[in-house]
């Protein structure tokens, strides 16, 4: 990887690691500002089927987040790909909620796909899948 | 869309198209023809763990096809995205496998990244996941 690869790979973690603080502020304006306003902006969230659109999208966090009163992301196994002006990363979810007296402990595996847009690298991409079975 | 664009967009729903023709075959040569050698290959098949590398990649496969009668996907709602030499798929995977005298049904959500390698389009990574809920 050179240098400047090596920097890019940098700024993907970054705005990878806002994706996933975005989630536990229960935040939908930083949410907002992770990803791209492309049409084609898609997200799976685990065991859901796939959401296209970033309105729908940010629709779908604010559900969440109106559903859920703690959300703790622990991201393990991180690692980032970069081949021009796109960027894939790879990474596990291991993900301690709280939704009123219950908590719940699940795990999840992730892509989160990158595009440089004007300097900046945006979401484009999150699919997530539970892991239930091997 | 450009022509150019739209011709890489066919090329890769054709490499798309094969992945799944490998899979109904159950045939583990034409599988490893869809694939990239890159060490950063991935492969999330639904529900399981993240699986790195051609090798174990094609072994998963492998695995799954001599514990399986019959697989038939019909691909839904396909969708191609090319950024230069990187592209992605999303489809729904309508899955109908028989195994012995027992016949299942299935849906799954699959982003499918391709890069283009010598000017081949090659699958870099298949991340599937089970629709479950929503």
């Amino acid at each position: 990887m050179d240098a400047s690869c090596y920097e890019s790979g940098k700024a993907v973690a970054r705005a990878n690691l806002a994706f996933y603080r975005a989630i536990e502020a229960l935040d939908v304006d930083a949410m907002r500002a992770v990803w791209s306003t492309a049409p084609h902006a898609k997200c799976i969230h685990p065991g859901w089927e796939l959401i296209a659109g970033t309105e729908s999208i940010l629709a779908s966090w604010e559900a969440i987040f109106a559903n859920t009163d703690s959300l703790c992301f622990d991201v393990a196994d991180l690692e980032v790909e970069v081949l021009g002006d796109l960027a894939w990363v790879s990474n596990v979810e291991k993900i301690r909620s709280v939704v009123g007296d219950e908590r719940y402990e699940s795990e999840a595996v992730a892509t989160n796909l990158f595009a440089r847009e004007n300097g900046v690298w945006k979401l484009i991409l999150h699919h997530a899948s539970p892991v239930s079975q091997h």
